[in-house]
């Protein structure tokens, strides 16, 4: 296959300025990649709000600069380098990148799931370069094989999104028929948590707030439906009275807002399981009362495993929960990221390359 | 059998005054128990410091007054009610009184493992009469029985402390060989958990202040030692290096102290879970970057279920969890909590009736 | 309420013969229930194949005789026996009776969710009169709670096939997209097992024999048909086929026959689970070999615990497990038995009392 | 550091016949290292009962020839391929080898815990030589590091003989104090086995024959002992009445003899596990009256996952649980390999090299 010299690419150069979008960028020389690596052309990138924070480098994990930003893509492998031993997937392959570009399966955090805190990770978008590229380096052993029947576009947020609401959700101990709340129901993670938890069996009071999310999450299969902001101080009572009146069994906070958060555990039932997967720039404050009293559970989740991906990704290839999401071109870029942060975006944006 | 018509108990009739020691308060005619109840003549009862929020009705659950105090009792049935259709246990068997008395083991917190929120509980000391008292009211088909093998004076701590902290770590998900920090680990309940952590599989730091303690924990197989008053704000440090320079894995909170609290998020190892058995009066406060970042698991545990106490006795039977313990006479009941609001109690002091 | 003193019941009298039907059986006298007793009017029953065992006494359980037959059964309770100290349930109630009439929930096996096994069970139809009368007695802290919401002939098979069923795929330890294999997915078992497998994220494939029952399974969902008469000993090849080449991660053995059982291990994916709720009159044979070397999981499942029970109502109360059945009445009772013997009852019979 | 040029092997040539000890086989020269390989000096290796079928070619699994044998080894490495891009250990650490040489860690098999059924995996001294040399090649990111403060031969039988047992044990879903048979106690994996149970919280009752096995059992706690040639057609009764009168609730089959097998289901109490380790050539059969009706669960077992060899090891540097071995010359193989094949082996054979 012979590749282009250049390529267009969006790369970050300073904390809090726009990326830039370079046009004239070097595609690596499959003959540079080290054993495992391989070329991938990139289809779609998906654009999370931690791309946000990547580019304002107001996060504690801060990308080293210059960098080429994005950690969900899906394109398909154009190179593997040479001195690979035994790759899992193949030149023309289908496959996605994640936030966790690498991971080394054998670190105590590796063997116990918890690869995203591996102490030789790699991640691309911060420590190597990411998706907002038509080509970029991967690890034949680390990215996710795309099976054949789901659409590139449609598949991409699973990379990020998607498999940080199902492993939240997979946390969770629970019993058909148990009801859980989800803050945040109507966005990019949360629409995504309502069809999840559907299909695990739960029964979905969400919360958000405007008639389009109202109408996005009860046609996803949420039977009840609180708008914080109608609701306000009352919404711990409203999600109580919702659950027969002894609230949810568990709660996912996919929102980044830590009322969210602290509202949870007064009207969690007892026993229940609150997992957070937003990260407010606040404290938790909960009485010693009310978390022991209540024998709650108290879960903080990040991504997933490889293994939590793939069956992330299977629930999309068989067509149990779709995405909603907008195609845009590289050069809105920006643009995305201001509406992210001023929180205009409905479901998940995805750029094109 | 004959019974002694009177009685000496102890009750409390005042909220913030010390329970009336009452030398003949009337023994219950078993002819007026009803079907399930058994009559129990207490040997040995324990004292909780639960006991102290008993006397002076200054916590969320209040005895209803006058009300005989006590939730920890060993004794032998002497009468069992008539119209009892099966009954596990029979006249003349060594049985255990618990905080509770009786749960219908049929709602769905009793389903679940949470007896405690049982929707239909009585509580001995709190709800129904206790164990401070020669002869208590119990229910046949609740009481947990003792095996023959074991003191009855060695084993009444176990019916509360014992079991709360033994729950309390069934809940971490542990791999042998995991550290453990123990906050507390000199007190009532923290000496139990120091040997049932050892003999799960962890290895444990204990976390207490004063030569008495420290001595203590060493010898019951703590492998690490920690002086809060010494360490003082290097104790997370401490903690860690401890730990193989990455932190416990878990933490069992004894102590009814908020700070113990709060600095587990920071020394806990990524992954790790925290559990808290103790109730201080106050907020915990985790920075959501620490909780989601870390990807923590905490857990509010009170007591436990009937098959945990039996489990969580087990251990004494078999000689694996001593308990240090003092005996003193039910005339000494206010001053032993007195001492034990101030802290003044090494290990569990047991009443003998 | 005033009582008829005089009902219609089917009572088994002497092994081998059909039951006899009666319709001047006494109606019990509410007064002369015992504590937690309460008497049920019944208005389904169901029939299964464990009642051909019933009335042949060729079972290793055998009822003693004279005694009313059936274990399935959907009523009202229409009175408490006096001296109940707490009931889950009031007069008026919609209740299900099912195999086991009470178990004592105390016992090692009740703490360990085998009450199928407590050492002081009653059985209805086997150890106590069942269902096959207008009016039975049941314990009112035992029967199982119907929700409004779903009809007494439709639910009344969950409560003993729905629940065989849901709790033998339970304990498959599985990840969604799982392949399971379910022999006898036409009948009364499997064709729930079809569907609560589906719900649970498995993919299906269904292997029974002829054209009828192929329509019902893809209908309700299978992705794979195998008829095993069409198949026959490519049968192993052709599951491992249908499983992406590699053979399905579990298989649930519905059917009653040897050979469903002795096949799987052969396609079963290493490290897949085999789970069996029928009990064919045979031995169970698996090499070692394939036994240790795909390290094979098998479990023996009968039954299920309260807990399961209600888990596998609520299934059918939220519409997504539906049971196929035929309504009969009474009088049918051993025209049915001998139906069931010859295998020509598609679904589940359910009497109208 | 500089290698000899020539070392001593034991290599296998033809099925069936001793392999040949040769003195001048070429030491693998570093620079020929592929990435992630590395050459490991074998201090200690341990010999297996499945050394015999790599000998003889009776498995299902045969060596390829001609092929160096031995797949339980400890040494130090002296190099690491060139072109390495992470490894876990370097150059003077020592490490462990195990059957497993090498798994993918990314296919089914591996992300469920199955590495032994790795689709690509590699096994010393099948697929690759093995420890029965001065020299082997292994893969520097699948060693298993050894802490420093435990002795290299004395550690050696874990990474085989050890890890499978441990891995077994930790298949029973078990609670403190509960009972379980271990046939074959006396045995190079039985005495192990007895160890690791009572750590893992189990009362053991050890089965084996001869007085010094009984003695040993005994003194490494087990609690009963009964010799099968004795007890003969008594043995179910005796450990089911040892166990309670209810028999144990799990059995660990360590010996490879069917009737250790087809007895177990009949003497294991309702609800058991029953774990198989061993591999007879033969068929289980068991009575499905039996299996369904007790509900049993029945494990085939083998090996382990990296993350469980290391818990396996770590309970060797803890002192908790100590290998019975003796010590022998590369030379004794052959002799060693007909003991092992008569039963005339107490405890581990490890060869010095």
């Amino acid at each position: 296959m012979s590749l282009p010299s250049t390529q267009r690419v969006a790369q970050f150069q300073r904390f809090g300025e726009p990326a830039k979008i370079l046009t004239d960028y070097p595609v690596p020389d499959p003959a540079t990649l080290s054993p495992n690596e391989c070329l991938v052309k990139i289809e779609y990138a998906g654009v999370c709000h931690t791309d946000v924070h990547a580019r304002d480098g107001d996060f504690s994990l801060k990308p080293t600069l210059p960098r080429i930003g994005g950690h969900e893509g899906v394109g398909r492998v154009v190179a593997i380098g040479d001195g690979t031993t035994s790759s899992p997937v193949n030149v023309g392959d289908r496959v996605g990148l994640k936030f966790l570009a690498r991971a080394c399966l054998r670190c105590e955090y590796c063997c116990r799931g918890f690869e995203v805190r591996c102490t030789s990770a790699s991640m691309h978008g911060f420590t190597v370069d990411g998706s907002f590229a038509e080509y970029a380096i991967a690890w034949a052993d680390y990215v996710t094989p795309i099976p054949d029947s789901v659409d590139s576009a449609a598949v991409t947020p699973f990379l990020c999104a998607g498999v940080t609401v199902y492993r939240g959700l997979k946390l969770i101990d629970h019993r058909p028929g148990d009801w859980i709340a989800i803050p945040g129901a109507g966005g990019g993670l949360g629409h995504l948590a309502v069809q999840y938890a559907k299909h695990m069996g739960f029964r979905v009071i969400a919360i958000d707030s405007g008639e389009e999310k109202r109408d996005l999450c009860l046609s996803l299969g949420a039977e009840k439906w609180f708008d914080f902001r109608e609701s306000g101080s009352n919404l711990v009572d409203d999600v109580i009275a919702a659950a027969d009146g002894e609230g949810p069994h568990a709660a996912l906070i996919t929102a980044a807002s830590a009322v969210s958060f602290t509202q949870a555990p007064f009207y969690l039932r007892p026993g229940g399981t609150l997992v957070g997967v937003g990260v407010p720039p606040a404290t938790f404050d909960i009485p010693f009362g009310v978390l022991v009293g209540k024998q709650l559970r108290i879960f903080g989740s990040a991504l997933g495993s490889p293994q939590d991906t793939i069956e992330a990704i299977d629930y999309a290839v068989q067509g149990k929960v779709k995405c909603q999401y907008s195609v845009r071109p590289l050069e809105d870029l920006d643009s995305i990221l201001t509406d992210l942060q001023q929180g205009n975006v409905a479901g998940r944006v995805v750029i094109k390359l």
